[in-house]
């Protein structure tokens, strides 16, 4: 059976021999000043996961982090950045080399406009703070992709699936992972996942709750049937 | 010798005994929406040590941390909170019954003023974001106190000395720990720190860069000798 097949792949770790894969994962900070920063609930578990995942499965694993109190995952080459702007950098870096990009990182859509050099200090009364726009990292990489297999992840509070087939479409993506990060069980900081497949096909595939573990196996699963064609 | 009187006195973990030491460590984190927030790159590291110090010096200690990746200290009720305004409320819990309060956490000053239900989609262009301030604590324990001696923290880029004064006298505090958090070797995330020692007589301790936990005993002989005038 098929089933039998992956199992057996995923036995003798061979799935992904040969494959060079680049996941991204955790949040980044983005400065306000030199001790203040705009950041997010990302832990970075998803992540490093399905780096973990396809260090098993025998592909050449690189790793691109934003801040999380993990250590780095056994066998994958870990770079460690700290805003968006350089986690563009270092994806660009790695990305054109790359067999499978998988972009699990919550990077920060907007950064301070201005940032201070020196601390700021308070003072009576509100005050406004300019955010503007980062590079949006999964749509260059949709836009420059020539081989490689992108996987975006979407991680929303309310209409998850409009959210991600408009991802889908709009970052020539192949793939997007959705999970509500507001659904018990899912999303940030938790063990365990709910995500859903989006494929490019119109199909999706709802996963049921699982450890990240198993959450990052399916994922690459699914990414070698589509790879592959073998289902 | 004074010192070797300190040194018995912590040799058997006395000098604090019988009193009730808060300690206050970590960031605040202040939602902007379920998933961004802003934060600072405190570490939690000092305030931790401090309440490891005191517990070896034979206190009752309460710990109250922001987000860190830090287990709780050992011997030390450890409360987690998240808000600038979860910090104050847990503070004001155990500020009255306290003897010692010492003030490590980077606590937010500013918090967005409007918080948004669901995730704020990002567009094109430019958004600002309107931050109020949050309450301030120190100067809350300071118009509050009876018995408490009271110990602020200052982590300043600039002037280090003319903010720590100020805050002194303004916060109405027994003792302000100073240190520049761009200096090596100092500030957040080290496992060393350099500071210096403001009083309200008007005098200055500086100490060299030492290990978190040797500046957290330095600070709590301080305190012991204020209290009890043994120098």
């Amino acid at each position: 059976t098929i089933v039998a097949l992956l199992e057996q792949h995923f036995a003798n770790g061979s799935l992904l021999k040969g494959k060079k894969v680049l996941v991204t994962a955790g949040p980044t900070r983005e400065k306000l000043d030199p001790v203040r920063f705009f950041s997010n609930h990302s832990t970075g578990k998803m992540g490093y996961a399905i780096a973990e995942a396809a260090f098993a499965f025998g592909a050449d694993v690189t790793l691109i982090s934003g801040p999380t109190s993990l250590p780095d995952p056994h066998g994958v080459k870990t770079i460690r950045i700290e805003s968006a702007q350089e986690m563009y950098e270092e994806v660009m870096n790695y990305f054109h080399d790359s067999d499978i990009v998988i972009k699990t990182a919550a990077v920060a859509d907007y950064r301070p406009k201005y940032v201070a050099k020196d601390k700021i200090k308070k003072q009576p009364g509100d005050y406004t703070i300019v955010m503007e726009r980062t590079v949006d990292i999964l749509k260059a990489l949709g836009e420059q992709k020539t081989k490689q297999f992108l996987v975006g992840f979407a991680a929303e509070t309310n209409d998850v699936e409009r959210y991600a087939k408009n991802k889908l479409e709009s970052k020539n993506a192949d793939m997007i992972v959705a999970n509500n990060v507001v659904q018990a069980g899912a999303g940030f900081g938790t063990d365990t996942n709910i995500v859903t497949l989006f494929k490019r096909d119109g199909s999706k595939k709802e996963l049921p709750l699982l450890p990240k573990s198993e959450v990052a196996k399916e994922i690459l699963l699914e990414i070698c049937r589509e790879l592959e064609a073998i289902v």
